[in-house]
This record gives structure tokens, C-alpha cells and sequence, in this order.
């Protein structure tokens, strides 16, 4: 028994969330009715957008909050709550609303990127299953969507599964493919959300061989010429000859994993070409970060494969996203100790666009009766939608290929200065809009 | 359906294993005897030293590596591998021999963390699920290690779930709890593992109350005058007062989440005393790292609450540990055309100690008949122990608290310059014994 996700996720959430309920439902608290919301104070890693990604998963995730007899057995014996709050839990369905960044749209410092609405008890209890959720795949989004604008058409390839936790490999997978990644080396990923799969072979089939001949013709003869042989066990000039010998014109590509990739892309290419082996392509990995991505940019390199980078988030593997709440019974509530201030009140956001569609400023404003909102223009938007209401799920929520779409869009609506990778302020200024 | 993992672990695969197999089914290379080892290269972060983590883990996820009908299914429909290996994986059970180093131990560069023993076939489908545990669970425990190292015996709270992929925060939390810390906020990893859970509250359960009054009351009626209250979401010293107020001297503990927190405990300490609370605790938290916490030994802290840093790894979010094919039908195999050379060799390690109990060097020798072995002295030991034989878990296998405390003997061999916490060498070098 390798202790296997139960099919509910409700104990994928903070001790104190519970202890909090308790005390809420003993002094009627419990039942106010609450906005918590969920932004970032700050991009990590100074970068210029940040990328929200894990809405769908969220939501399917928030779908199997309950607490089954198992849940409340352990929580029962360790007296994490009492009799009375057991007696609440066994009950428990999200049945409040909830508006949202969609996912694949972009974020800034201070976006409403998620706004919960429920009793205090019903929506606190989301706190830490939400943020796990968006904090992980927000952080792999933004890595990833750097990765592909630095390889700027190029085809990418997600092969991190084996630097990150079992899990969080899948969801990573998953970001890579929104983020206009091709495919996963992940399979699991292939199965839960439809993304394509790839991969052909490691240093190790070739060492498994006799010598290097008997391995490409072995994974030419399983997987065909169109296959991608991996040609740097050992030298890469001769590997590349034997490929070519092996599979002739129609090899589908070489793959390089190690030493000055740059440099051997370009040999390699000379290489096959001088062998007329113009179609076949030149795929390099091998601890590819975005910045490695771009470097490559003037190399004959038709793919990448990136591994690390990707599911660490290239230094940034948190969003630093927070679960605040800002509403009690309709007024504003905010903490006020020290800088890290929140401000209160259930907020929206319109995204402001020149007549260009270039994106300018993102103004965030609070929603309550009688307050002004600002005016969009022509051409800027609402940026929250619906994702439930009533506890349901709205019908129609975009898909992940819709997400893929959406980032896309909107990565065009950037000023260029939002397209560098160096660090510096976000493409775009955060607005309060005063009521 | 939120796509919850499968009971099968078959997936957490990557594409390519099964294409290698495929292609070594089809030539008959599959059969072959091998032996894979899980080594690092480094210690990322420059660190000092590596814990091992994830080994129980990765025995439970093993168990459950199998090809149902659903993981079939999906492998055919996608085109993944021919008819003949799926059937062969209709059948697969891992039966071969793992070695390894038990769980809490400490590693260094080049250390045999995992040797995998079987035919190509049974043993290349582990890589990936091997890989994916380890190096989460140990850049987790190396960074947990070094935080418990620096608290210095004082108490250390884990509550970094929000901060990583849901299920990375159960991992994580059974790894701090390895390397030391009393607790975790979270209540699955406390089901699954049996670790001891913890929380009270947070700022919004003062917000959503009338005052804080309001809200210490709550928290007290539910909780007991032991419980902690977290006093700075207004004004810290009115905070403490009002915590006095309400629990009396029995107040368990104060909780300080922003601010200078070294300054901020200082102050409290004295407030605490003058009210005559002199045995309330005063827990910190809020962006805490190693260092922060090793900054904070001259203040009066009793305890650390740590997130962020703790699940990300401080700054080393993987291990960087590869699974790499060392050894074909008895006879050493390594790539060999780059700096990323690997050292052929099926490989075992002892570690040498002064008599004094100190380590001073790990000795990484090739095990094959014939060969000559490193002769320990009375004070050395074999590192790796057997985990799996014939596919079958070796019985009386530590436990999680039994491989917490041969973490912290562990820690007390190394020289003291190896529990620093800057940048810098190994603390004892891997030397590789000639036969």
C-alpha cells in the first residue's frame, strides 16, 4: 500500500483550517458570509507576467472536497475538532461562488487571480488545497511560457517527470503542454489530460548493446527511421555516421543531451547535411533553462527537451500566491501590522488595451453596491469570469487546449518589454481604482 | 473527477522507457542482467552533505507498478508499444534485487543511493518512479535537515503545504517529519504516516470576528488556554495584551507571522515576562529559511513555523540524482562522450570513521567476483542495505521514525565544518577504491 491519494481531497489542507472552523461554529462566526481572495503581492523572480495555471485541476479537485468516513475517523481520533464540528464536516459541499482568472490568462502583482465566496466555514476550509494547487501550477506556467517565447516557434519537448515529485510531474506536464509545450515524456499526464506523448530512447539502450550499430538498428527496426536516435554515448561524429548508415536520409532526427549543445548542433547539422540527410532534424537537451533557450536561437536546433528547469519552475518553483479574506458581511476586512499589507474588499479587474491591443495597465477595483467601477474602454476587459456558482460549476469553462489558446493571445497583447527575460518590473503597472 | 491518481504507479512513467523496451524485446537484448545506480554528481546548493529520502516511499510505489487493463488500454489506443509488449507488460512484476541506502542516511557525490538489479527490461520501467521519489524527497530532506540543524533543538512546525503541489505536501511533510520537526499542518500526510499534525489559526480568523478580542475568545473556548494565538494582524504589543486578557498566564504560546521577527520576539518576550507569562512560548514564522532561523538562535524563539523554503527545497528544488546503467550481463558500461561521464560497475560504499565515531571518508568500490573490496575498519560500516529481493521487499525495513533517528546519529558523525551552512565542499570526500 504506497498510501495512494484517496479519492477525497479533503485532508489535503491545513490542521488550522479545521481548528478555525471549530471555533467558528462555536461562537456563530462560522456562518458570515466571506470573500477570501487570491493574489501574489509581487512576481517571484522579478519577472514580467505571471501565468495562471491549475483552474481546471482546482475545480475538479474542490469536487472531491468531502469528508468520507475515513476523513472523519482520523480526524475523530486525534481530536483534531469536536463532536460538533465532525457533525458539520460530514455534511460538507462547497455550495458558495467562485470567480476566477481563467486559466492560460495572465496575472500581475495585486490581481484578483481568485475570489471565493461562501460562509466563512465553507470557504476558508478551501484555503490550502487552492493555494497548493495554483502556487505549483502557476509557478511551472510561467516558466514554462518563458521557455517557449525564448524558443520562439521551435518545438518543445517536457521531460521533467523524474526531477520533481510523481505528482507534481503530472500537473507539471500538464502546464507544459498549456504553455504551448508539444508533448510530455510523461505518460500519465498522456492518459489524464489527453496531451500527446514522446520519447524514443535513453544512453542506456545504447549501452545495453553490444555497441552502438545493433542499438539504433534495434530502435529503428521497434520505432521505424522516422525515430529520433540519441547519438552521445560515446562519440558524437561516429554516432551520427551510424545513424545515418542505420537509418539513412529519412532518420527523423538526432537528439544531443550533453557537452556544448550549441557548438555540436551546428556540427551535427553540417554533418548531416554533407550526408544529404537534409530533413533530419536536431533535437538537443540536457539541462535547457530559458535562458539557454534563447542562447540557442541562432543554432540549427529544430526542438528542445527540457527537463529540470521546467518542473522546478527555473527558480521559482512557488507563485507566492495568498489566500486572504478581504469581506465580512459585506465590509472590507485587512490585515494591518506591518508591509505585508492586503487591501480589503471583494475586488475585479479590467485589463486596459491601447487601440493596438497592446495591454497598458491592469486595473483592479472594488466590487460593492453603490461603488463606482471603472469604465472599460473599446478595447479592455473584464478579466475574472464565473467558474461557479452555487457550489456547481459553471457549463463551458474552457478547456485545456482553450487555455493553451488563450495564453497564446495574450502573450501577443504584451509590450515587447514584456516579453524580456531578464528581470525588472511587470509589463504592465497595477492600477487601485478608487470607488 | 478530478483524475485522482490511478492505484497503478505504471504511468509515473516516462514514453521512453517503454519504447526502449519495445525495441530490446523485439532484438533480445530486454533479457540482458543489469544493474542501474542512482548516484548524484554534486551536491546541489554546494551543500555539505545529502539525506536520503523517499525510500519507503518508493518501495509502496514499486508495489503498485503494474499494467492493468486501463494502463493497457491507454498504451495500445496511443500507438505506445506493439502487441507483443503489451502483452509482456500484462504481466510485469519487478523480480529483481535493489540495494540501497536506508532512508535518513547521509549521501555524498557519487554515493550508490539505489542499485537495481534485474533484466534491462524489469529494470529500465523503474526509472522514472525512482527518480521522480528520491530527488523530491531528498532536496526535501537536505533542506529540512539543514533547518532542523540550525534551530538548534528548538521546536519546528511544518506548514509549507500551500506553497507546493498538493501531493508534493504530503511527501514533503513525511520528510520533515524525518528529518526532525515535531509537526506538520498537514492532516493527509498525518493519515497516511501517522505524523503528528498541528495549526490553530490564521490572521482571517481575527478578521472575520468583531475585534480580536472577539476572535482570542473564540480560539480559547475551542481550544484551551494552551493553544497559541497569532497576534500581529493589528497592532502586535495591543495583540499580546488582549492574548493575556483573555488566556491568563496559562496562554500556551504567541505566534508572530511578519515584521522583524528576531526584534519583534525580543519584545514579546519582555511583554510576556512582565505580565508574568513567562511560560508562554513565542513561535515564529513567515519566509523562514536555514538562515533566518540560524539568525534567530539569540532570540527568544521556542519555535519555527517553516513553509515555502521547506517544500521548494531552499533554493535545490531536486536532488539532481540520475538512474543510469552501469553494469550489462556482469560487465561494466558507461557513456563516455562528454563531462557527464558516469563511472561503470555494479558499486557498493563503506564509510570510514575516526575512532572517535567521526566519518572521514566514503569509499565507493565496483562489486564484482574477483574483485577486491575495501576492508572496513572496526569503526566503518556498508552504507547500502538490501531493500528488495526476487521482487519482494526485504521484512523489517525501517520505519520513518526509526530512519529519523539514524538521521540524527547520522548528523552527529559528520566533522563539525560538514554542519555549516555556507556554500562549500563535501564534508567528507568519496574516494573510489581500485580493485
Amino acid at each position: 500500500m504506497r498510501g495512494a491519494p484517496n479519492a477525497s481531497t479533503a485532508l489535503l489542507t491545513d490542521h488550522y483550517e479545521l481548528t478555525m472552523l471549530a471555533g467558528a461554529l462555536r461562537d456563530g462566526t462560522a456562518h458570515r458570509d466571506c470573500t477570501f481572495e487570491v493574489f501574489t503581492r509581487r512576481l517571484p523572480g522579478a519577472r514580467r507576467y505571471g501565468v495562471v495555471g491549475g483552474v481546471g485541476r482546482l475545480l475538479d479537485a474542490i469536487e472531491d472536497f468531502r469528508f468520507d468516513e475515513d476523513e472523519l475517523a482520523h480526524l475523530a481520533e486525534h481530536e483534531v475538532v469536536d463532536e460538533t464540528t465532525l457533525e458539520w464536516l460530514r455534511d460538507y459541499r462547497f455550495t458558495g461562488d467562485i470567480d476566477g482568472y481563467p486559466e492560460g490568462e495572465l496575472f500581475f502583482p495585486g490581481s484578483p487571480v481568485l475570489t471565493v465566496r461562501g460562509s466563512f466555514a465553507e470557504a476558508v476550509l478551501l484555503e490550502t488545497l487552492a493555494l497548493s494547487v495554483l502556487n505549483h501550477d502557476s509557478a511551472i506556467a510561467a516558466a514554462a511560457t518563458r521557455m517557449v517565447s525564448a524558443a520562439n516557434g521551435r518545438r518543445m519537448i517536457e521531460m521533467g517527470s523524474r526531477r520533481t515529485q510523481e505528482e507534481a510531474a503530472v500537473a507539471s506536464a500538464r502546464i507544459a503542454y498549456l504553455a504551448g509545450f508539444a508533448a510530455t515524456s510523461n505518460l500519465e499526464a498522456g492518459r489524464r489530460y489527453g496531451i500527446p506523448t514522446g520519447g524514443t530512447s535513453a544512453h542506456s539502450f545504447t549501452l545495453l548493446h553490444d555497441d552502438e550499430r545493433a542499438a539504433f538498428q534495434a530502435q529503428v527496426e521497434a520505432l521505424g527511421t522516422g525515430t529520433t536516435l540519441l547519438v552521445d554515448t560515446y562519440d558524437i561524429t561516429r554516432g551520427i555516421e551510424l545513424a545515418f548508415e542505420v537509418a539513412g536520409t529519412e532518420l527523423g532526427a538526432v537528439r544531443i543531451d550533453s557537452g556544448d549543445v550549441g557548438v555540436l548542433a551546428r556540427q551535427a547539422r553540417e554533418q548531416l547535411d554533407s550526408l544529404g540527410a537534409t530533413g533530419t532534424k536536431i533535437v538537443v537537451s540536457g539541462d535547457l533553462d530559458e535562458y539557454a533557450i534563447a542562447a540557442l536561437r541562432a543554432e540549427p536546433v529544430d526542438g528542445y527537451g527540457v527537463g529540470t528547469a521546467l518542473v522546478t519552475g527555473s527558480g521559482a518553483p512557488t507563485a507566492e500566491m495568498v489566500y486572504k479574506l478581504v469581506e465580512v458581511d459585506g465590509k472590507p476586512v485587512a490585515k494591518r501590522s506591518s508591509h505585508k499589507e492586503s487591501r480589503g474588499g471583494r475586488k475585479s479587474a479590467i485589463r486596459r488595451h491601447k487601440d493596438t491591443g497592446t495591454a497598458v495597465e491592469e486595473v483592479v477595483y472594488t466590487v460593492s453596491p453603490g461603488a463606482s467601477e471603472p469604465v472599460p474602454g473599446p478595447h479592455d476587459r473584464f478579466v475574472p469570469v464565473p467558474l461557479v456558482r452555487g457550489g456547481t460549476r459553471v457549463p463551458g469553462l474552457p478547456t485545456l487546449a482553450d487555455s493553451r489558446e488563450r495564453l497564446r493571445h495574450a502573450l501577443v497583447t504584451l509590450p515587447w518589454e514584456g516579453l524580456k527575460l531578464s528581470r525588472g518590473e511587470p509589463a504592465i503597472p497595477t492600477t487601485f481604482h478608487r470607488a
